[in-house]
C-alpha cells in the first residue's frame, strides 16, 4: 500500500493512474477502522481497479473540542487492517496539508444542515461538506463510498455532489452491526463494557418504532416510550425522527421512510438509522 | 472550435485531451465578450495547449432580476470572436444543466462576502462561488484566468480554490479600458452614447483618489469629492473603498492597496478599481 501524507505526490501518483484508465474508488474515513469501513473498502476493490482510503479526523466537523480530542486514533493498527484488505493507497494528512489557514468559508444546506444532526452539531455539515469537497478534488475519484449509518451525512453529500457538479458517483454501503444489533462506530471504542452493553438500546429503540409506525401508532407516542426505554438503561435520547428516504421531509407513513435516533451512552453519542422499505409493512 | 452545451459530452472531449497530456486553460464568461475577455483567451492560448471558454450568464448571481433580464446577450457574434481568437472549445450550457434543480446550497466567505459588492449584491458571491465551483468540476482547468476588473470576485476564487484544494491555479489577467479609461465591461453595450461618456468618471475618480491617498488626503474627504464629481456627471456613486491589495482590509495607508468604486450610470451599475503600488507614490 503507497502511504501519503502530501497533497502534491498523491496526486502524480494517481495522475499517472488515471491517464492508464484505472478507474479509481475512494473510501474517505476518520480511521479507528471497523468491519464497516472494511465493507467499503471491499465495496470499491469490487468496482474499482484502484482503492484509495483517507484517514483524517477532520476538525471543522466537530463543534465539541472534548469530542475531537477524544475521538479515536488508531493509525497503525487502520495501517495494517488497510493492509490486509489490500487497499492500494492510503492518504493521511496533518491539518496543515488539510487547512492551508483558517478555513475561508462554510458551506449552507437549505434546511438540511440544521435538521437532526445539524441541529445538534451546528457547524457540523459545513465541515463535512469542505472536508469531503477538498478531498474530492485532491483524489478524483470516479466512485465514493459511504456507510449508511450516517444516513444525513449521505443525503449532504449526494447534494454536494449534485450542485457542485463533482464527477463522482456515490455508492451508500448498508450499515455493519453487532450481533446485538449495534450498528459499528468508531465512537463504540470509547464505551466501557457496561455502556457497550447499554447501547444496544438505540437499535431497540429503531425496531420498536419501525414495528409501531407499521401498526399505525403516532410517532409522538413511540417517541415517548424509546426515550422510557433508554432512559430504562441510563441512556440519554436526543432525539428520534421519522424523515422521507429521499427529500429528508418528515414523514408520516412508514413507507420509504428512514427512522434517525441520536444518544448518549455515558459521554459518548451514537447516532442510528433504519430504513423502512414497503416490504417492511407487509413483514 | 467544438461547442458542447452538455457537460458529458465536453468531459469526453477534455478526458481524450487530457490523457494525451494536454495542458486545459479555461476562461468562464457571462458572453458579449469585449476585448477584455479577449485578452483572457489570449493568456490561456499562450500558457496552455488547449482553451475551454464558457458562456453562461449564471442567474443565482443576480440579486436585480431586472440586472438579469437586461444583462447582455450575443451568442452569434461572441462564437465569431471566439473563432477569430481561435479559442477551441466553447462551453455554453443552459440553467437546466446547470442548475438540476433548485440549487441546494450556498457558499459564504466569512466576511469577505459581505462588504463592498457583497453589500450591495447580497447572494451574489455565493452564486459566483457555486457557479466557478461547478465549472471547474466539469472543465477540470490546470490553469482558470479572470479580469482584474472584478478584483472581489477574484478575491473570493482565490479562497475558493485554497479552501476546496481545486487544483486550478488562478491568473488574474489587468483591466483593458478605453482611451478615455473606462475599464470594458459587457454592461457597457447598455449605456446610451451620453451615459457612456458619463461613465469615464468612474475612472476618473480612482485617479483622484489614488492622487489624493498619495497626497496623504483622508479617504472620506476623497470619498465626498468623487461622489461631488460623480453627482456633476449625473452618475451615482455607491461606494468607495481602499482595501488591502491582498487580505481586502480597509486600508488607511495606499501602498499595496486597490481602490474600489461602484456607481450607477442611469440603470447601469458599473464597477472598476485600481490597484495602488509603491511605485505608484515615488511617480
Amino acid at each position: 500500500m503507497h502511504i501519503f501524507k502530501e497533497i502534491a505526490p498523491l496526486r502524480d501518483h494517481l495522475k499517472s493512474l488515471r491517464s492508464g484508465q484505472s478507474s479509481i474508488g475512494f473510501v474517505p474515513t476518520m480511521g479507528a477502522l471497523h468491519k464497516g469501513h472494511l465493507g467499503l473498502i471491499n465495496a470499491s476493490k469490487n468496482h474499482n481497479d484502484i482503492t484509495v482510503c483517507s484517514i483524517y479526523v477532520n476538525p471543522t466537523q466537530f463543534g465539541n473540542p472534548e469530542d475531537l480530542a477524544k475521538y479515536p486514533r488508531t493509525l497503525e493498527q487502520d495501517i495494517d487492517l488497510l493492509e490486509q484488505a489490500s487497499c492500494d493507497v492510503l492518504f493521511c494528512p496533518s491539518n496543515t496539508v488539510m487547512y492551508h489557514r483558517a478555513e475561508p468559508l462554510t458551506i449552507s444546506f437549505d434546511k438540511l444542515d440544521r435538521i437532526l444532526e445539524g441541529e445538534f452539531r451546528p457547524g457540523h455539515f459545513s465541515g463535512v461538506a469542505v472536508v469531503v469537497s477538498k478531498l474530492f478534488n485532491i483524489v478524483q475519484p470516479d466512485i465514493a463510498y459511504f456507510g449508511q449509518k450516517d444516513y444525513q451525512q449521505v443525503m449532504i453529500i449526494s447534494k454536494l455532489i449534485e450542485a457542485m457538479k463533482f464527477n463522482v458517483q456515490l455508492h451508500v454501503v448498508p450499515t455493519v452491526r453487532e450481533h446485538d444489533g449495534l450498528a459499528l462506530s468508531s465512537r463504540n471504542q470509547r464505551l466501557s463494557v457496561d455502556e457497550r452493553n447499554r447501547a444496544t438500546v438505540l437499535y431497540q429503540g429503531l425496531r420498536a418504532t419501525q414495528q409501531g409506525l407499521i401498526q399505525g401508532l403516532p410517532l409522538s407516542e413511540l417517541r415517548t416510550r424509546v426515550a422510557a426505554l433508554c432512559d430504562s438503561k441510563g441512556v440519554r435520547m436526543e432525539y428520534l425522527e421519522v424523515v422521507d428516504q429521499d427529500t429528508f421531509e418528515v414523514k408520516e407513513s412508514p413507507t420509504r421512510a428512514v427512522i434517525l435516533i441520536a444518544a448518549y451512552v455515558g459521554n459518548v453519542r451514537l447516532i442510528d438509522n433504519l430504513v423502512v422499505e414497503s416490504q417492511d409493512e407487509i413483514a
